[in-house]
């Protein structure tokens, strides 16, 4: 190879995918410059580094953003109650647009103009990567071999990989996952039980614990900010820190398993397998303190921006002028939610068992049955009097039209 | 009293109040008619007849509606997946517009221009029942004795009431009730926790059995319509024998369970503790055979319609035109939502195992890795380019006025 | 008449109705304050002031608030392109919670418990007035005298209110009314052609003049800041001034009569004639200066909310937590849009002929056909093929359904 | 060539893009099927078969489809109101799809394997059209010169067109266009003023007649089935000669004319100056005789299915699962939509003048103000009681936060 074609960063996982595409993008005459974020996953990243500039990596970078994953991508999930087509809670779809982000960083720092992924050609994080990197940086170009001809053609399958891999050196065992990144398992058929060997952050609930753990979070601005377990005193209160500790909580009792089927933004529809542990908990958690501080007209439009949330953020458009616009409308509906929620977990489940907060919209002496307090049911009488009107009126026309009909 | 003021109807429920109320209705002129609808709870109704008779009641209906209530008031909200405010499954919400259109006609029959109740001046429940009687019939007149002062202000607590109880040889020990009513414990301050006692139709999920069941559910146009037992090969087919079978099993194993705090209609939060054992699990199942089976654009616009749906039920508002019109709307987009769902039902949880379907849109060839089928992965390229090109141009105008106001 | 029963600021408008009440609160013992807001309508102030003293009134206030009325009640319904059920700009119902909250200033600074009105009992305004009364001032009583049975029986017809003036002295010709308020033409047949002296602000477009007026309106923040006549030169910058002449040249020209039958929140259908004549061009306006400056997904969530910030001010709920919240979100969406939008005023029509931003996300290049720009046009095959996908899967299930169903 | 590429359907204009397209497509060696659909447009059909086939068609298949269009495209669209960005009434999108249906059909006749259209690269209509043609017909392929780098490199500009014409013999004037298909005048300024020739189908208002012409229009299920002209009496029935002759009357009068800066589905804002003279005529009386006949709240949920369909529509998806579910939900909402709606055309305007229904829900005894009807003016006070109970209760949570704040 005599002139470059250029430098690209490649978001390196350490895989044997994105191993053989850093050889094969040397092969294509780019220099290539390694880039791993970390988000929290469990990876030797000294390793990982060792092993790309083995294989040939001009440089690596490895960036830790497991904190502004949580604070800048988790929490405004937390505050949306974000769940796409009403079961998943968007673990993935939220470590897309904060990895592409510092990947985009990573490029300008070392005056890239090309960025590559190993995602495949039938998935979502291709979509959620590139739209990530094309909007915050819409100069730049994205490889993704995997959709390239020239490539998939020639790793048509699992076998050329690993003879590729065995011919440039390329260490075979891939490394762990991060431990909250959900482990998708498409492709199996959706009949199949999933086997238990797929969860790698759950417990079992068959086997988990027989004694639950009682956990007390406390909210501001919709966002938890200390968790306290009633069993043992523990306490967390910085972001990462309580979000790892919720993890471990979780996971030890088997919460956060969902095995759906969901539609894909490119149209098909495939089998996903999950495990949320933390997110878990928050979501039932929030959404508590929530419904406990906040108007219900009020919840009411919020949740209809939040759907449109997680349907954005599960489709890439992270980094796009309608998510930022409802992050900011959800944020501001969050300023009165702060309080404390109770909960036990305990066999795969999460239970409330109560709240309180200085912000409470609940009145006990409104809602009493024994006190009238400031309320006078005589009113409740004109209110459903006057809601009826509508329909008597309908009914009516209905008769009428009926009538005419017999007649 | 000499002539009398006209016949009422009232919803007799046994208890202290109704009978209370049924007493206190003869004294102010009335004939009363006690109505009783079996929609399923464990009663002794001929016990409650007795009751009402020796109470003076002119005449008994006790009008079984177990069977409609099933088909036509909860097969549709499972069909919705219907969950007001993101967590409450509706149960009592609709039963009460199933119990009005009965009272409504046992009305007609008696010529009564009156109907009573008993429910309280503060809760939801008065507004379900009266919308639903004036919607079905615009010109019956409802008598609330809750909300009259005369009334109220006369039974101010609870040792007026048993004082008259008393007085009237009504016997004070209250029946129990419904075995899929939920059990609203308003009132209870939303920090404390719940005492076990309250639930009645679900056990314990800590001393639930170690051991699952699990149930395959098929449904027909949304709708379940045959369930199996793996474990001991129990089948149920008929609608009103499948949910009370469900009901067993989930209730077994403490399935359905929640501590909400909730809006009322009236605009008061109130805190709700409910059970809906069978409802968990088929809105469980009923999620996962649409996700199979419907198209995902279908599936967004019909999830928006069930939140208003559920709004609705919840407000009191069945029997008006626009819940009419979305039950419709519902209903068609279930036709193709047909296939079997199998699910793990153990400590307080339900786990989807597999699911199939004779119109299932997943399609295996589509979603592999190792096949392209008919799908050429560099579309996704131009896909993702021209998705990207809306927020290159919002990104270009943001650095331009960047770039000015720096300037 | 011994003790007081205590004060009461009355919105008076010195018409006939609320004169009479005046006297008639008076008679039920209250001190009466009278209290009338300037929204810019034609009106003598100090006649009307005269005589409210004349009739008994305690004390008189006459609040200015036409300019807070421009800028905080009718800007922010320019900006959401505020249309209630598809037609009606909602003229009096932003000038309700305006003028409430001047009351309840008045009556705190009365120490008055009381505020009364004069908007009878089946309209919206009773509402609006209330709602907006009870929000800022949750322990204020209000009297609705035309809610009152005894008041509306002893008054139930014209005459018996014309008796009533004739013998306390009420003079009976009424106040010209707002030149922006519209003239609800309530009651009369919706079959019936509007008689053409209903008309008030605007000139019948059968006589308007033959040519046109074209006007330049310059926008901030979603916001008219400058108005320039190009036939004259004539410009308007400060809010209220701007809007003055506005409703000069659009009732000049008749623009902005419409002629409806619309939704009652109480529940029945009324006919609307209304009249909005600076209304109809700033709609316009703001709609093109909107869809030019905003992208495309902001303005359809956009869109969504301002679908319920309409109906939210037409039921009288601006001063309430979810209208606040909206209100908050779509000013935030109107951050960029700005630039000049021109347009023909002609014979009862508004017609855009350009506009220009510093903001325009347009891209001349970009949506040329003679030049490619930065697009590819092939990308739009794997866009359409991608976008198909769900469409074949869906229509290769229906064949599949079909020829099963053949068989 | 020798053998045969396949044979190819071309949707034929008869314009110099189409013809060279045309004479392209058989130097690639395909065997051409000409195919012009009539629509309505004013064009010599018989003169554009002779041109096709004197440049090589195989064959040429003219289908006058004009009537479908009406009914079954146009109809569906005036029942939903439908219109783009609040101001696009739709024509050029409900053709395509009812083109591409017949388009399909043909190909299907033919045994052909192809089709090919002449839409650019940049537009709407080449996402209309092939969505349509995949949706009805999955394994058909779509040829898009356009997009094609071998086609639009060749015919870079205007010029290389008219030069590849003048070499094959391929005659340069333009075929006139539909008369109801609108014009987007794509790639012109924003700024800059529409020249008046633009328009074909309207009248400028200012040369427009002086007396209006005063039509009712009589509907039946939300369809319009009978126009009258009051002037001279002249009547109206089916479908296509109805929306024929409103074409006529609105276009003397100017009717239907709009300026607009609008989103393409492809993410790029364009210019588009549209005329749509019946449309503009039938959205009016539609949009009147819908609310007289409509409940409120079904009104209002169908108004935001009506949103989605306009999307869907503009975007391509008419042949899609949600667009056909939604056709049915806006149908169903039509039932009892019926009666008659007189109007006023003049000088580019529409103006309602009145509306009669035998299933109006317009109820003038409760509307009154002189007679209460069956309406308690007391029971609209506990209406407004209970709607200010939550917006009190806030007011007290926000006192009590900002007495805190202020300690």
């Amino acid at each position: 190879m005599a002139a470059s074609e250029g430098t690209v960063v490649l978001a390196y996982s350490g895989g044997l995918d994105t191993s053989c595409i850093l050889v094969w993008l040397k092969e294509q005459g780019y220099d290539v410059v390694a880039f791993l974020a970390n988000i929290g996953q469990n990876e030797d990243f000294a390793e990982a580094r060792k092993k790309a500039l083995a294989l040939g990596a001009k440089k690596v970078h490895i960036e830790d953003v497991s904190r502004e994953f949580v604070e800048e991508f988790i929490w405004p999930a937390v505050q949306a109650n974000a769940l796409y087509e009403d079961r998943y809670l968007l673990g993935t779809s939220l470590a897309r647009p904060c990895i592409a982000r510092k990947l985009v960083e990573v490029a300008r720092k070392e005056g890239a103009r090309y960025v590559a992924h190993g995602a495949t050609g039938k998935g979502n994080d291709q979509v959620r990567f590139e739209l990530s990197c094309y909007a915050l940086c819409p100069g730049i170009k994205v490889i993704a071999p995997w959709r390239l001809p020239e490539f998939y053609r020639r790793f048509a399958g699992r076998r050329e990989l690993m003879d590729y891999a065995e011919k440039h050196g390329i260490p075979v065992p891939v490394t762990p996952k991060t431990p909250w990144k959900p482990q998708p398992q498409r492709g199996r058929a959706p009949k199949t039980r999933a086997p238990p060997g797929l969860y790698t952050k759950t417990q079992d609930p068959a086997t988990a614990p027989d004694t639950p753990d009682t956990l007390e979070i406390e909210f501001k601005k919709g966002v938890p900010v200390k968790v306290t377990n009633a069993k043992d005193g523990v306490t967390r209160q910085a972001a990462l820190e309580l979000f790892v500790y919720l993890n471990e909580i979780a996971g030890k009792h088997g919460v956060g398993r969902i095995d759906i089927v969901e539609n894909r933004f490119i149209g098909m529809k495939s089998r996903g397998i999950y495990e949320t542990p933390a997110g878990t908990i928050l979501y039932h958690a929030h959404l508590d303190i929530e419904a406990f501080t906040m108007d219900r007209e009020v919840r009411k439009i919020k949740q209809g921006l939040a759907l449109k949330f997680s349907e954005l953020v599960y489709n890439g458009f992270w980094h796009s002028p309608e998510c930022e616009f409802i992050r900011h409308c959800i944020g501001r509906s969050q300023e009165l939610v702060e309080g404390k929620v109770r909960l036990s977990i305990f066999k795969g489940q999460v239970y409330i068992l109560g709240r309180e907060s200085p912000q409470s919209l609940y009145n006990e002496e409104l809602v009493s049955m024994n006190v009238q307090g400031d309320y006078e049911p005589a009113d409740a009488t004109g209110f459903i009097n006057i809601n009826s009107l509508r329909l008597k009126e309908y009914h009516r026309l209905q008769s009428k039209v009926t009538v005419k009909q017999n007649e």
